[in-house]
């Protein structure tokens, strides 16, 4: 098998944080999307998406989207330790946790970003280059989502060290991946949600953030 | 276990679909969010993001999200038939066709109806009840983020009958509510995009959708 990349875009950094907790290497080709290689032969073939990281098998089936990889490599190459639970309960939880992270708080943050900086202008939906508008709306809303996700989430990690509790998981990384969209967008956490800035902490003292 | 949902709206209809494909009951409760019983003892220190549909298991553990409900009930208790794969690959093929026709469709649809009906005024983000006010902008990068999956996908739909191929996947359980989520916002797909059409015409006539 054989990773395409960009590790400088956020999902990239996402698998390439995934192996480095697992401690493993795969072979890798790094995709310039700066450069749109992703629009060309024989990128744009294998993922008609043109988006990164894609994974191609052996038998050339391709796998985007980050957590579909990571959740393959997981339970066919590198079950040890766990990002995505040992149980069909914690799966489940991880995989709940996971989505409410992604759905509420790391997509929008995606939308504000590429709707807001000059560097999308073009590009503002993910593996395309046409004239869509950037729509100071949407980083708005963005922000109001990433607000309402923080509180929601405060009281929960008043008793989880991590996001799901005791254990380091897959979700945790999306939640690495939300603090430095914040970060991006110059946004910053209440002070009164202190659990969430001790959570954010933790993360960053995490060996495998340093990909 | 206990399911609890509000089968009118699309996320609980998600579940129920489930469950009839399996041929499968489970002991389930009613809450009536149109009146925000959600917001309301039990219920709201049993899922603090204040959505339906949401699973309490024998020890009290809560899952929440549509998608890791039926994740759990398939892999714990109904494995056959299939809807998430059997093979690791196969599960990670499914997971990322259901993750594009998330993010890229079904999830942008719903903020573009959240953001345009009067049924949605005060309650735009799910779970909520407050004043953020519904803007037009996100109604129309909805449509733009429909129109743009079913071109990226039409292609991959000529030689496949469902979204994964021969097999109807929880992919398509996400499919269909993207079609009926495009009925709601009087959103015709283009008639060049026949293959797309002629999968919602298939999967309009499975059984599993009359829930």
């Amino acid at each position: 098998m054989k990773l395409y990349n960009f590790t400088l875009a956020p999902n990239g950094r996402r698998v390439k944080i995934f192996l480095k907790f697992k401690n493993k290497e795969i072979p890798e080709q790094e995709i310039n999307v700066r450069e749109g290689e992703q629009f060309k032969e024989p990128f744009k073939s294998m993922n008609p998406f043109n988006c990164v990281p894609f994974l191609q098998l052996d038998d050339n089936t391709i796998i985007s989207e980050s957590i579909s990889i990571c959740r393959y490599l997981e339970e066919e190459h590198f079950p040890e330790p766990t990002l995505f639970g040992s149980t069909a309960k914690m799966r489940a939880y991880i995989d709940m946790w996971n989505r409410r992270l992604e759905l509420d708080g790391y997509s929008p943050l995606g939308n504000a970003i590429r709707n807001k900086s000059s560097f999308f202008v073009n590009r503002v939906l993910a593996g395309t280059r046409n004239d869509i508008k950037q729509m100071p709306e949407i980083v708005e809303r963005g922000v109001q989502m990433i607000e309402l996700l923080f509180q929601r989430i405060d009281h929960h990690l008043e008793k989880n060290k991590f996001i799901c509790g005791e254990q380091f998981t897959i979700a945790d990384i999306t939640g690495y991946s939300i603090f430095k969209s914040c970060e991006l967008l110059k946004f910053e956490i209440p002070k009164t949600l202190s659990n969430t800035i001790r959570w954010r902490d933790t993360l960053y003292k995490q060996d495998c953030f340093d990909v």
